[in-house]
């Protein structure tokens, strides 16, 4: 099933996609976030789409990011070897992690806001999970039992909030509008694949990220157990889980974004996004 | 005003300390979360208050955290001058900034659970400044302005997940219980000496800190400007500032928290805290 929500900001309503047609269910009485998939709403939806079956459709709306907002975004830094290098940076031995602001939670073509004095915004496409029930301490052979789904997310970054404004990474990752996800959260169920789907990204037409989420350091499973080892995940949390090769950053010179260019990118079977750069 | 959450954990409801009386506030019908916050609940309920003068008194109840779960909780890393120097670290040209789990808020008399694998869990008293509107690009002249109150917060920390596990403070701050909040939130009406408090921790009667918060660096009405060119602040957000010197990081050898550890803070005018380490 692909989960999404549209209308106007902070008034989106709960919809799914059905043969690339999205079907309003509203009637169905709740939003996508941390009590419907606390409750097991994933499946209760399922059943109560088969009893309603006459849904109406809905077009030419926008798309706001696919669950209302989590009470965390957890990032994994480094997590694919070329984007560490790139980085200069080594390559973790344990995954790195930082939290993004939730508050910087967008729909997938939402305009990019450059932050106020912002000279290195830069592009991530990456892979996000989102958490089906509350974990903590979970088992690596277990982990995917605790997963909702998945969803396409570009972690906007700010390298010089991030690397040079004095420690901690957060700095450069919570700007508004820095964290675009969707257009839907596919349930684990259609994604059997995750760890061998295509990613790309694109700025003004040239691809800069072409890889795959086969290449990842630690996959999904391990992720899960192990921040589950330093806090608790509540349903509806996201933990996205690191950028490919080919970010601004890693260019000689380097690239950053700048007012009017075009950001596109997808991932096999998680659809597309594009934001224009205001 | 003194705000306060009193019952079990997960059905608190909402109360005010009056004359050191918990009077019970539930017939007002919010409880203290982005809402009540947002909507200027504060000068709400002191109108209703003058209204409403024979309230339920509570005793012998539980005291959970003083506001439901914000959207983030903000830490300022080595924002006093000897606990930089203790912590072996540089004294901070800019604010250091990382985030806390919310799912590591508890009340300020629960025990604090000692993660498992931990060998480090050290404590820190900290003045937490609870945001009372929307805040972006805050001018620090009027920072005061987004500011609801004050309360008191032991920012537990475990210093190998936080320093020693790859990167990002995060790991280290974010296990459940260690974000013991309250008694009460002070609104900022009755703090006009936010940056001058006598603050100070114990351990097992033997006392650790003893500072004042007019040793920090920078200060909360910079901190909020800071923080705000970055990520913004929703009502109910936390920004916690830093704590002196005295963590059991900084003894030589380091002193770390076991089984059985009382420990007990206050930061004057905010109240008293007291947790065992379970």
């Amino acid at each position: 099933m692909k989960l999404l929500r549209f209308g106007e900001p902070g008034t989106e309503k709960p919809g799914v996609l059905i043969n690339n047609e999205i079907l309003d269910v509203s009637a169905f009485g709740e939003d996508f976030g941390e009590k419907f998939f606390e409750t097991d709403g994933i499946a209760r939806l399922q059943d109560w789409l088969k009893k309603n079956t006459s849904l109406p459709k809905v077009k030419g709306v926008r798309i706001g990011a696919p669950f209302t907002r989590p009470s965390k975004i957890i990032c994994v830094g480094l997590n694919y070897t070329k984007h560490a290098l790139e980085s200069q940076m080594d390559i973790p031995k344990e995954p790195i992690i930082f939290f993004k602001s939730t508050t910087a939670l967008v729909g997938p073509t939402d305009d990019l806001i450059i932050p106020r004095n912002s000279v290195k915004t830069d592009w991530e496409v990456e892979l996000a999970v989102v958490i089906g029930k509350k974990a903590s301490y979970v088992d690596e052979k277990n982990a995917l039992d605790y997963v909702a789904g998945y969803c396409l997310h570009n972690d906007y970054s700010e390298r010089e909030f991030q690397l040079e404004r004095n420690g901690q990474w957060v700095k450069g990752k919570s700007c508004d509008t820095f964290a675009p996800m969707g257009p839907y959260l596919v349930t684990k169920d259609e994604v059997p694949n995750y760890n061998s789907l295509h990613m790309w990204l694109k700025v003004n037409g040239r691809t800069m990220q072409d890889n795959n989420t086969d290449d990842m350091i630690f996959e999904v499973p391990f992720l899960i157990h192990y921040i589950s080892q330093f806090m608790t995940l509540l349903p509806g949390d996201v933990i996205s889980t690191g950028t490919p090769a080919g970010v601004g950053l890693g260019f000689k010179p380097p690239i950053y974004l700048k007012v009017g260019d075009v950001v596109e990118l997808g991932i096999e079977g998680l659809g597309e996004q594009r934001q224009v750069a205001k």
